[in-house]
């Protein structure tokens, strides 16, 4: 299949055309590039949602009530799950998975999980791509299901609009841990499964933390949200918030900074990628990677001197000479 | 100080210049890699740890009673914990930090602890680097505590001789989810807090996953080690097996494999973050990143093609030709 057909199958809403694409995306593979490409003109419009947190506080269940709640007000919905243990990939409990099967017979809703091994570096990147080919496929709301409190999830927040970090009651002194790094991922924070015990005082040490931590949007107060997704309650003011959240970012230059910070990312991300590959692919087949490697290995030259050694016959010498402004001749060149 | 000088202090032992080259290796400042290339020579000989598992499961404490374990054989002992919760950055329980103070007063024991945030895609790096200068130090045992079950600490798990996958009797379906990846991180896997219930179901459970995973290394079964790190119950068969694998590494090819599979790691980290450096230093001041950036935020140009004009300014047009073959001059040339 050709690219410009492959696009144009994505972009009728053609499930088995979007799922190739992901794989092939999964798979690296060089034609998914070509069809990204053709797939990225008048993206970047969908609502993106990012929901992470440790294992075990419910985020399935409640991506399900978000699903739910957001097919009420006429929306199509894709969903990203990068979790080892998520309903998707068979992981999780039997509950999960039959309230996510419920969702595989709408039209409206494309779920979708990405592996997480093997995906060293390259998860941010993955995701960006899977979440474009959502949106091409015309959701109007894309979220992407993380778990844990590693560089992923750290990650994959710069790359949603609007993140909701959801903890749970029983986590008690690991709230107090977290005050360091993990709270500021999050633009709304998402206390469930306040049916357990604790609540009072987990909500109490949730509001210490958020005033101690630097605030990470000017002009947005991070919200606290009660929820209890297996019984349904409290995701009408989930909902509430994140709209209040989505309105922040159309207020002002919000969204606009987004999409400059996510270009940022994602373009750090790329260029990273595609270095790489140009580099290994000019190593292959010289059988000088292995011969360094080894003398590494052995002793014989630190691995410092070795990657200077091996980038200087890639990068030009002087790449400041070659660079002009876009889209501009050089002057008298 | 000069980058001579300071590397013979770190040789000599010295901790306050060992700890100021770990500072200036998280900044990222040019002198440490300078030091580092000089500390390089005649590292790679240290017996290098690994310790992770998801948060809660009793890793500090486990660390501690290695600490004392090695200390009592005569070995000196490297800590680095890559842990937001970890005793060492104070987000622990008491009882933890009460335990990690006790070898603060030992002069062969040297404990770090490592910022995870800000750390994206560099964390292994600083992380080797780190582990590079304790060894230099002369520290014969280094351990690295990681948590979670995300990319860091597969990440990091490469990076050390022996694996140790912490887990506990309360994880129930939790060990089911993981079959899928994270067990295959661990070379040894350590079933701690085995005073709490359900010891006998979660060592069949591990036994069953373990049974499923493909094997990780070749003629190397992977053990299950049950211990009560609080108690100091189980350290004494842990240290048995720690020394088995270690043994295993040293038979054959084994500990030179992993020499080279490290310098591969290592090499191919080191990369990505020279040509980052390179990139984003030949970009600063053009204006260049800045323009890209707003027309791919703008929707003017795909991201893709975006770093394809980028990349060509930087890398040679045909890398292959200035290729030729390690300290071997060019025929011809």
């Amino acid at each position: 299949m050709e690219a410009k057909e492959w696009a144009l199958k994505v972009r009728r809403g053609d499930r088995k055309a979007a799922s190739k694409l992901i794989s092939a995306i999964e798979n690296k593979e060089k034609i998914a590039r070509n069809v990204l490409k053709l797939l990225f003109y008048g993206t970047g419009k969908a609502v993106s949602l990012g929901i992470t947190g440790p294992a075990g506080v419910g985020k399935s269940c409640l991506v399900s009530c978000l699903i739910t709640a957001f097919r009420k007000k006429g929306k199509t919905v894709g969903v990203i799950a990068v979790d080892p243990s998520s309903p998707f990939t068979g992981g999780a409990f039997l509950g999960d998975r039959v309230r996510m099967m419920s969702h595989t017979r709408d039209d409206g809703v494309y779920m979708r999980s990405m592996a997480t091994r093997g995906y060293l570096g390259g998860l941010a990147r993955s995701t960006l791509d899977t979440m474009r080919v959502l949106e091409a496929m015309g959701k109007q709301v894309v979220m992407v299901e993380t778990v844990g409190t590693g560089q992923d999830e750290i990650e994959i927040a710069q790359i949603v609009q609007t993140c909701l970090l959801v903890l749970t009651p029983d986590m008690g002194d690991d709230i107090q841990a977290m005050k360091s790094g993990i709270m500021e991922i999050g633009n709304i924070i998402v206390l469930n499964k306040t049916d357990l015990p604790g609540k009072e005082k987990a909500l109490l040490d949730l509001e210490t933390a958020l005033r101690f931590r630097s605030p990470a949007e000017e002009g947005w107060s991070t919200p606290i949200v009660s929820t209890s997704a297996s019984k349904g309650e409290g995701i009408e003011e989930l909902m509430n918030e994140i709209e209040k959240h989505q309105a922040y970012l159309r207020t002002g230059e919000g969204l606009s900074k987004f999409a400059f910070k996510r270009a940022e990312k994602e373009g750090a991300v790329l260029l990273k990628d595609e270095i790489e590959r140009a580099i290994f692919h000019g190593l292959k087949g010289t059988g000088l990677r292995r011969r360094y490697l080894e003398k590494i290995a052995g002793g014989e030259i630190d691995p410092y001197s070795a990657v200077e050694e091996v980038l200087s016959r890639f990068i030009k010498d002087s790449p400041q000479e070659s660079i002009r402004p876009l889209n501009q001749k050089k002057a008298g060149g």
